[in-house]
């Protein structure tokens, strides 16, 4: 059993340690948080030990009770997930490497924190016994999600995405934009510099538009492959890989919205849509591709989070094996 | 076993199936829909028999097999609960008169549908044995919810609320307004006398706004009580009603945005708060109280229905015994 | 001429300044503004003179050249305009004492920054020669106009409203919510206490509520009268206002969609909406008026502080004078 | 002086009739609408005669009077300038024909109308002394805008563009989306072979998204050029073209939300943005070139309608000499 700990138990938080918990070969020791909250309230309630992480005194006259500080936590885990808002997560680093524990960053951090960036699919040996990692953002994810089988099955000469990304998540709400498309103010976007972190040397260009919405990011990308290919050869290669779900206007799905109201009732944890979503609908000419994806920014890096730990502790050497155990416990593929 | 059927599987619709199929005096013998979009993917995924309430060949072709029209579903049922777009499920009456069935309706049909207007814990003693009734709108349904515990208690002189409505359903993306505030045609609105068709002779006046959002509608409600009462008072009959969570500014939770996010993390079907969510931060001077309460849309009539079905069978003569089975089945009052 | 400076040139800024600029008895001096953004290019356009209020090298290599620093521009106006973000108002009082002139702050600010709010219609004289006052906020003001007019020919026993506000003005992208309603952190909130200030003594109380809208906030105001009175009357009091203007759901105004779109085609500064617009779909039993009002926070204190520089400056003594010449010169009371 | 008239008076129709009442070679014999709304009384405020096109009776009881029917103003115009709703457009030319006038169509409709798509930078010359012609639509002309220019100086190989789309007008509050992203359900859109009615030819690709906002689309352009170009190149010849307004993230222009603040504030009919704005943080690599611009959705169109409308009546039989005169009086090129 891996001794697993949260620091952080926000958006991607709470979620990679639900997932955690829901796997065989580890076990969820606590979660370290500053503020008592709602979200306090209700990781209690799934029964996860609390820690505090700030002040200790913040917690003592809420409801919930809290099993230590986080050093405390860091006492008793193999390894810790970072999940604390962009930029925090470097000044942690060296509580963990005073507490001689392994660690894992969000996408918010630098690829230097670690000089490993993950991505399950592309590049999970590599992460194998290493004491530290970072799991690439979400939007970098849902691109190396349909780009590494791409590259694997016909090669790529040069991939261009357009990245409409949304302006908050769903509970937050002091963030906008409210009735605006805000151009990224990091032309190209780094997301192309970010996919060469796991894929070094693919061509890629990506632009991002900020819109007013919570729920999911949606992404054109055109790719020119190496050689020609069908659109039955790509929806059989995605139809293969469980974390891409292959969603259809056919069946009423034409927005970032149904597909969400498909993962709410796939009653996973939180409503999540752990798969990147891409349109059947999508047009191949030649060696030309295009296609539309949606990523569930809340959670499609959580099994990823799952397979870095395995990968990093060694407790299991084959990408494909972990994987499929993930898949397995997290119910991913459920939509096909 | 009351046999149970849904016509209609939208917003709506498809809860009430999910929660049927969860009660263990109740079997869902099967849901009739039009369409063979991803929602009857769903369902068939779920395990539930799917009819074909509109013309059978649509379903000719799809990956989702029919187990016939909606008439065979409704020859083998007890009760019908239709929940079709607003209007229709008039003209399905005679449908359900010819099968010889009990039928349920809901808020968006006419008191005269049935003239018997539902809420458990208002009326559920006037539904025993009845053939036809009406749960009443989410709206309705949570004006009802706390304002009888009220009148109940302290009684109630008159009641005045404000309701900011949702213009669209989460999994709706061609209804608006995308940047606007706008008043309801109808001053005051219809829901002061729908309240009545519950509760005849309360005194209520109410006005409605619809605003850009999607999640839940949100209640300020002023109410003159009968006599003096405490906040503490107000607070403890509240905690007492499982179908009413307390929520507060001090743990976070200031929006409909973090009372979802709450309903997300419960884990229960759909992502819903089947409860009505009222403000610990209450006004009370006096007789004079205000309050702010979210209504879940999509969900908080599920568990009306659920208790309409029981009485209307006749399968349990209690309100009490009824709600308390509906809500244990539902995990109702898990947030408190 | 009253020599007049603004210092801030935001949402309301650069309104007063357009309008001070429209006024014969008025000389605009010039405006004051931190950073050399597309608003000082604007600014210059309008051939308005800018000082900077910051580090004077940021304007070093722009477009837009400077007239000195702030502290020039008050050296040179009888009167300033602060409309600078709340709370710097309050830091920047002791400039202006300094340099011996008048001073106007918005509502952002305390009360006890000059102990004397303003409203035209409410307490003009008492701002006859005074050399400091703060012109209420625009919800403060928006309900002191319609409500001052009731309480001068009816009498107010009491005013109940609940205010649904914009989450950010139309050039604000980075604030929300994008999809939710979130509950005002003050119960009952400042605005009740905040019209107190003009209108002591009124029993009034508020409660807000913020949207996912730009454009303007919605109010629903509960007045209980001193006396009875007709639909009809209220209509010709309003009618009489300049400053309010009626629409009608009969006209296909529903929403503040499209009382803004009326503005932007009266074609004044900016597309505002210097009126209150009241719905005449208002109603009356007895002593008892509820009423829908839209408030544009852009634009509805840009009059309000046109009269009180003219009052404060001693230029017109006669409130009905100073009212009647500002409306004129900014075409109040175009829609009716 | 060419008489024209307008036939429908919503989004479209009303700024062209402002913009036709601007041009001195121009009169605006009136124009017709349906229904006596709040549109028909700020025409009437406006000084236009309104005609009516639908039941004549619908005006008898209201404030605005009318002139008579449509068919009367076909009688006394040499061109209609139809802007009725999608569709309604081609049942309306039957009714031209037998007025015996010429008349343009919007984008709504189709090419077929007419054979004849128009824009002003690109085919001018085919419009002179035609009789029929339809103006593309706005995103149609947003794209022709900044690549007309391209083809003519440096020649295109490919163009590929992204078009995040509004989802409804400031105005309309019936559309969504509130909180999502839409895949157009066309894939390609039809915007490319839009662009190919007026440059024949071009090999141009494009997909759309439907974004929750109001204000402008918002498009991502990527050009293959004939030959390489810089970037100083690009902004000097958009620079030359006043149609094309250059905006920066340096002067605090980041979204729509910003270029709609300087409409507003440039004080222009509506508040529009006639031009298209260009972002000039454009990048180019080679020939290979990447830009954002903003498409007023509103407002784009009707330079172009009084261009055509110059071509069409043989009054101006150049292109330029039209364009500058169109230009002077709408005060176009404004923002630079």
């Amino acid at each position: 059993m891996i001794k697993v700990g949260l620091n952080g138990y926000g958006v991607i938080g709470k979620r990679v340690a639900y997932a955690v918990s829901r796997q065989d070969d580890m076990q969820l020791v606590g979660i370290a948080k500053q503020t008592p909250d709602y979200k306090a309230k209700l990781a209690a309630k799934r029964g996860f030990d609390v820690y505090s992480s700030g002040d200790p005194d913040a917690f003592k006259d809420g409801e919930v009770k809290t099993s230590g500080t986080l050093e405390a936590l860091l006492g008793k885990v193999d390894i810790i997930v970072d999940a604390t808002p962009e930029g925090i997560g470097a000044q942690n680093k060296q509580l963990y490497e005073k507490a001689g524990i392994k660690a894992i960053w969000q996408g918010g951090e630098k690829h230097s924190i670690s000089d490993l960036s993950f991505n399950a699919y592309a590049n999970y040996d590599s992460a194998i016994g290493a004491r530290y990692a970072r799991v690439v953002s979400c939007n970098t994810t849902g691109l190396l999600r349909t780009l590494y089988p791409l590259q694997k099955e016909f090669g790529i000469n040069s991939v261009s995405a357009v990245l409409v990304r949304r302006g908050a998540d769903p509970s937050e709400t002091k963030k906008g934009p409210i009735d605006a498309l805000e151009v990224d103010k990091h032309i190209p976007s780094h997301h192309g510099a970010d996919v060469n972190t796991v894929m070094p040397g693919l061509k890629i260009d990506t632009v991002a538009i900020k819109a007013s919405t919570t729920l999911m990011h949606l992404h054109s990308v055109s790719v020119e492959l190496a050689k020609n290919a069908s659109k039955e050869e790509i929806l059989e290669l995605y139809g293969r890989h469980k974390r891409i779900a292959l969603v259809s206007l056919k069946d009423g799905v034409s927005s970032t919205a149904q597909v969400m109201d498909i993962a709410r009732e796939l009653g996973r944890g939180d409503g999540d849509m752990y798969e990147i979503a891409v349109w059947k609908e999508l047009t191949v000419n030649g060696n030309r591709l295009q296609y539309f994806q949606a990523v569930h920014q809340e959670s499609d890096v959580v099994p990823e989070n799952i397979d870095a730990i395995r990968a990093m502790c060694g407790a299991d050497k084959s990408s494909q094996s972990s994987i499929e155990k993930t898949d397995k416990n997290l119910d991913i593929g459920a939509y096909k």
